[in-house]
């Protein structure tokens, strides 16, 4: 299986590596990083990269296509040539796939009409913009489109693909190699397990957040 | 607080993004990853880098660092000026952490000599070696030392850390930013969980791995 994980800038490093940890580990397969140019591509904090191996004009044909999340989603949802791959890649995979807020540069790339999808639990209801139906599930299943939930949910996803696509005893295997057995230390990892005001707050910082960024690309 | 996350050759990524998606998240802290040199690090599988913003030289007096794990940890429990640096940041932080075989290394500095401590349950016993006590657990504190587990405990760790060094609020509002609600696929997330066939799988393919890994650095 030939895996290409897309990265653009300010995306959420743990969307990607937390399915790159499980994919790579899987024997055989060959997963690779993608960005518009090959090299490190900055994160949402500014403070680290990830490096792509390969531009995404030299990863050709790979059986599966995943789209992590981040705040760069804005600008990659308004990147024709962007979309126009993701589109293109996406009609010759066997699987296309994202993290988070991912699943909206899916729609953009008008991958989800129709189709049953989740991401982040703050922007689920932006899918209906985009003629999907959203689902507040930690991974949705819709033909060859897989979406995962917010940030962390791409590790179930990637378990749970690598069970589907290559076989149970391997993922399995890999959950234990990456001793994926977790304790969350409170309840509020959804909005149903956390209390209101946490709910509230999260909310109030996302939408501080977006507003500024919008300004900042309007520009004074 | 200012935080230190060390980055070194053969890294694994998931180990250092985990804790790092939920520390960079705290309003106020400092989280920078150092290395050797500042610059690309590449990761255990070869595919990628992690970007350290900073040399271990620039950045001065963390008050937390935080060693994370992987087959390049050989190396760096052999790298003299590097546990020299390990042990003296240690001396002065607030707080020493590990994610996985970051713990080995921490060992290696002598830092755990006469401590609980834990690690990837793979090498869990090699902790004695080193003067310390073995706990299996997720995330075991002994004073200012805390140590997680396997690769993904990182993330665990790292929010228990946040709920009770800066406050409970936060931690739980970060959870909920992070989406952690952890939904694994399989019960298979720890030698007591999984089946004793994936365990024997999982030890089989590791010990291969590191004979590899010892004869490679042995040379010819």
């Amino acid at each position: 299986m030939k895996v290409a994980l897309l990265l653009f800038p300010g995306v959420t490093a743990l969307d990607a590596i937390g399915p790159y940890e499980v994919l790579a580990r899987v024997p055989g397969w060959q997963v690779e990083f993608v960005a518009a140019e090959a090299g490190p591509v900055p994160t949402d904090t500014g403070i680290t990269s990830i490096t792509a191996g390969t531009s995404i004009d030299e990863f050709r044909d790979p059986d599966v296509l995943l789209v992590p999340g981040g705040q760069g989603t804005r600008e990659a949802m308004e990147d024709a040539g962007l979309l126009k791959w993701v589109g293109e890649v996406s009609g010759t995979a066997r699987w296309t796939t994202s993290v988070c807020t991912g699943a909206l540069v899916l729609a953009a790339a008008g991958l989800l009409e129709g189709r049953r999808a989740t991401t982040h639990w703050l922007y689920l209801e932006r899918l209906r913009e985009f003629g999907a139906e959203p689902v507040a599930e930690r991974v949705v299943t819709d033909g060859k489109i897989v979406t995962a939930a917010g940030v962390s949910a791409g590790i179930d996803m990637a378990l749970r693909f690598v069970g589907e696509t290559e076989s149970r005893g391997v993922a399995e295997a890999i959950q234990l190699g990456i001793e994926y057995d977790p304790q969350p230390p409170f309840g509020s990892g959804s909005p149903d397990g956390a209390s209101p005001d946490t709910v509230e707050l999260v909310t109030a910082i996302a939408a501080l957040r977006d507003d500024w960024l919008a300004t900042r690309r309007e520009g004074p």
